[in-house]
């Protein structure tokens, strides 16, 4: 029997384990491999290799073996809860990018206080060092143990399993839990973990089920390393945006007004102002002509669209069909409507590309435990936009469409923070797609040819693509890791058919022209969530609600301090006062702790020379000015967009 | 028996017909007397005055008199209709401010082509000059006569007329009506009648009943009075928007989006952008914060506001109260919202007055009779705004809101173009209103010494107030006649108690301010319509979407064209560029008719001397200039906002 290592390959006469194999390669890796995979497949370490077989020993450098590490931690968290709240329920554990959650159903669920007692006998349990067994039953008898167990969640899952699914359970001392593994061998292997929220979560996601409690954790493999983790939580959360961006009142929510729909309060309003005509006028520049369409419409054009078929989940829809004339959905996306723009007047093949673009308010029903600050939101402001063109003319348009989301990006300093995925259909999920097949695999085979002679770095995601095409995503992490996709560029091979939008041809002849959708500086609402983390508050001066304060050394200067303040704000730039009894030093600190780029000092010396003292918010003292100075420094940082 | 005339008194020994008096007083007068006025109570001219009275002689020149002799065509357009259409049954047919209509229930409604068949037979009863006779009877009666003519409408009307009501017809030839009156002797009176439109329109208006069809006419007491209406007619046709802002392709409409939902095209959405950051900025140097707050919220919101109680039927509502966790709604009004920015962190008297400023999508559920172009629509875009202040602030803050609009007025060249309606509640109507006589009774008396002391000429309207309190508004005419409100600045009593909103005063104590709802300029979809309507699409340059068309006048400058564009939209400016192998007067006349105010024309000449020839719309010919000297020409009209 042959085992296939990465590098060398082993004989073997008889049946071993992934353990043994891995003894056998070396005590180091013996030492640090949690589970195996064989053939590709994620297995425990006491899993029997009986024939030939590649096989690989995960560790916690492994980004699979770290996921089974943070698994174990989700079951060894579940024991703890169940010997602390023995009527809990359990639903599901799974392990995340960055650690483990359960959903757990509890009568009294417990608050971030209860967490120390929780983490207290995960430790117990960790120290037992338990071993982890593997043990595979008979639906019937795997439906007996979750009845005796009083666990109706896992009896939901094994009803809902296909006809013969193996049905598996992890054993650890006298708790068992349904699964499908691979564990670690033992709970000792544990060496650091700490349970790090709750929060509410909906039973499968959804808000006409039961709401659970989901508590999160990590879990690493040295204390340093946790250590170190949880500092960077710490400086995380410093910079989160759903606590900063209110802190510096940029936005808030309301309960009354509803989750998921924030209130953009006057410095998030006036950021949101100024990219938005920085988006315009660019967008113009380059050839696109801006449309507003309403934010609704009748279900009428949403059956043309497909939205009704592929998309109303997640639409709000105003009446009932059954029983009313009309029945209105707001807009989750702004192409139908567009569309209609197009159709308006016969076009000719002189008339493409033809580039419409839009800041449109869109409406999505997210599920109430995906809304997050401005990043996952009900309604939101996209920077959309949707080019007709022929055949020929698609990959220039991409091009074209890529070059200027980079042009923003590098704007907006976030050129170096994004990744990019291209996101194809799923031919199994057929409900969630146009099901054409030949025109997916056509226009995947395209997009994958311009992205390739772009020589664009991307991943693939299969069932990620939109209903009508597929699309590449530049994906940003937030500052707790989690991705988000900030901008899309998709190639659309149906609607214009669906729409019957045509162009006639230099022959005179009707043809069906392509479409792209795309954003370019993505939804505003994410972006701006992007900006807060990303500079913590510190906006680069173009972008900055307040880019000056003028402050005054004594109260013999107020006059002239708001006089300049008056005079700055007239020349269009966003400038304020303090002009209190206060020390020049604290408001000083004011200023700089509300993130102000540039303060003006005005005393009695250059009041008397018509100058000010400069300062910036790093780099401190900047000298004394004329105001002339003072503004030509000012337009250039802003004309520069410089980053700092 | 004494009879008061306007400047006389007459004595009669006998009961007297208002006719016979009208004769008494001149034979001009009783050729030209349509009605009387008995005790301010609009009657026939066989009306018998027994007993002293104020009399007056209604003639066409009265108001009231135009609108007996309208009301009197509808009877005959009603007494036509039924002798052409037996089976056709009558609903109201009032007279209006610019004639008259008549709603009618058909088996087989008439077109247009039918309407000069009608007209026919409405000519051949006014030749017949038939007597109109009127008549009251019982309600049983009355009930009998209409089930004998089989008229649903009338019996369901005279079910609702409480007990005791006179219940009066008038008769005309075999041809008899319900009606109130008062009308014309005769149907010869009536001297010149057209019909003018075919509208559908709800039984009371209400979506929930059967569509009739309503035929609109006019009447007039001499045939070149007609012909001057329908010459004027003609005109205001030219300038409607609802055709004109389609045609140079402003906005559209579409069948499957829903009525009242207009899409502006990339000239109306260009035309919008500059009036918002026009207004945005002006707004902003007056004092104001930008905020940008959610279209939608849940209606806990609304129950607090009032809304939920009083505006329910206009609003778009999103799941049942019976069903769902979350009721959402879209929202009619911003007030809500931005009490929210106000609540958050407290205010001392030195935050006051705190003005905020959103251009806010607002939603209403017009009836479908009632939309019209830009004019009424269900979403549109408001320049709307809240100030909360101390009451010693508030006839400064409401004398500043007027100013503001005051100048957007002038800019957009409409001041001349309003009036102003005081519109206070009514007191009957306590469903409709916050029920609280004594602040009604308190603020209307408030406003009503602001208004005057600012020396405005206002009219009041009983019930056009807020529910929450009463307002200022700013009228204007469309081309066809019909007032709509343009601005509104109103006084809130109510909802800074309701939402607990308050300020810290002086003395460390806590207060409830006021609240001030204001627009300036508006809605930007009825603005436009007026701007349209005003200048006949050809506006003002610092409005107009394209500005500057340059055009070749060879083939040979067709480079030097296209650069010149270019370079005029680098500048910010908003240029296109027409360089066709057309002659060039073909070219300027189509410039013209797109009503771009200026016309750049390049031949050989022109490049060869780096200059331009340069035609205004309406001034022509210019002169040849430096491509500075124009572009300084250009900033000036925009900057000064040149109204030509």
């Amino acid at each position: 029997m042959k085992v296939y290592l990465r590098d060398s390959v082993k004989e073997y006469d008889a049946p071993v384990t992934v353990e043994q194999i891995a003894a056998d390669i070396g005590e180091g890796l013996h030492r640090a491999a949690l589970a195996g995979k064989v053939n590709g497949k994620p297995v425990d370490l006491s899993y029997v290799v009986s024939q030939d077989a590649e096989v690989q020993i995960l560790t916690f450098k492994d980004q699979e073996g770290k996921h089974i590490y943070n698994h174990t931690a989700a079951h060894v968290m579940a024991q703890a809860v169940k010997s602390i709240y023995p009527t809990a329920k359990l639903a599901i554990g799974p392990a995340i990018d960055t650690g483990f959650y359960y959903d757990i159903d509890y009568i009294t669920p417990p608050t971030m206080e209860d967490l120390a007692k929780i983490e207290e006998e995960m430790q117990r349990i960790i120290k037992a060092n338990l071993p982890i067994r593997r043990e595979v039953l008979p639906r019937k008898n795997a439906n007996a143990l979750m009845r005796k167990l009083d666990e109706p969640y896992k009896l939901e899952m094994i009803a809902e399993l296909p006809r013969g699914s193996e049905i598996s359970f992890y054993h650890q001392g006298d708790f068992v839990d349904m699964c499908v593994g691979p564990h670690l061998k033992s709970t000792g292997v544990l060496k650091a973990v700490k349970l790090t929220s709750i929060t509410g979560a909906y039973w499968r996601g959804d808000a006409n089920n039961k709401m659970l409690t989901r508590i999160y954790g990590v879990a690493f493999d040295k204390k340093s390393a946790l250590d170190e983790y949880l500092t960077l939580l710490e400086e995380a959360k410093k910079r989160d945006h759903n606590k900063l961006g209110r802190d510096l009142g940029i936005f808030m929510t309301e309960e009354k007004i509803g989750q998921g729909l924030p209130l953009l309060m006057p410095k998030g309003a006036k950021m949101l102002q100024v990219l938005q005509r920085f988006v315009e006028d660019e967008e113009e520049r380059r050839g696109f002509m801006l449309t507003k369409t309403p934010a609704m419409a009748k279900n009428d054009l949403y059956k043309i669209s497909g939205h009704w078929d592929h998309y109303r989940d997640k639409m709000f829809v105003i009446g009932d069909e059954e029983k009313d004339d009309e029945v209105l959905a707001l807009r989750p996306m702004t192409c139908p409507f567009q569309y209609q723009i197009y159709k308006n007047g016969i076009k000719s093949y002189r008339d493409l590309p033809c580039r419409y673009a839009e800041t449109a308010t869109l409406f999505r029903n997210e599920a109430s435990g995906e809304m997050h600050g401005l990043i996952r939101v009900r309604q939101f402001t996209l920077s959309d936009g949707h080019i007709v063109c022929m055949p020929e003319q698609i990959e220039e348009e991409f091009r074209r469409c890529l070059d200027l989301s980079y042009y923003f990006l590098n704007c907006l300093g976030l050129r170096d923070a994004v990744t990019f995925r291209f996101s194809k259909w799923d031919p199994k999920n057929t409900d969630k797609y146009i099901d054409n097949p030949s025109e997916w695999e056509r226009t995947e085979t395209l997009m994958k040819g311009i992205l390739d002679r772009l020589g664009l770095d991307y991943v693939e995601a299969v069932g990620e693509a939109a209903f009508y095409g597929p699309k590449l995503d530049v994906q940003a992490k937030n500052v707790y890791g989690k991705e988000d996709t900030i901008i899309t560029i998709q190639i659309d091979f149906a609607s214009a058919a669906r729409f019957e939008m045509t162009y006639v041809d230099e022959n005179g002849v009707k043809k069906t022209p392509y479409i792209i959708h795309r954003s370019s500086i993505g939804c505003y609402e994410r972006t701006l969530a992007m900006l807060i983390e990303k500079y913590a508050g510190a906006f680069p001066t173009w972008i900055a609600p307040t880019q000056v304060t003028v402050i005054s050394l004594t109260d013999r200067t107020a006059p002239e301090v708001k006089e300049l303040a008056d005079k700055l704000n007239m020349l269009g730039f966003r400038a304020d006062s303090d002009t209190r009894s206060e020390k020049v030093g604290y408001k000083i600190r004011e200023a700089q702790l509300a993130k102000v780029p540039y303060m003006l000092i005005i005393g009695d010396k250059e009041k008397e020379e018509g100058k000010v003292s400069v300062r910036h918010r790093t780099e401190g003292d900047l000298g004394v000015m004329t105001i002339d100075e003072f503004v030509a420094l000012l337009e250039k940082d802003i004309r520069e967009k410089i980053l700092k």
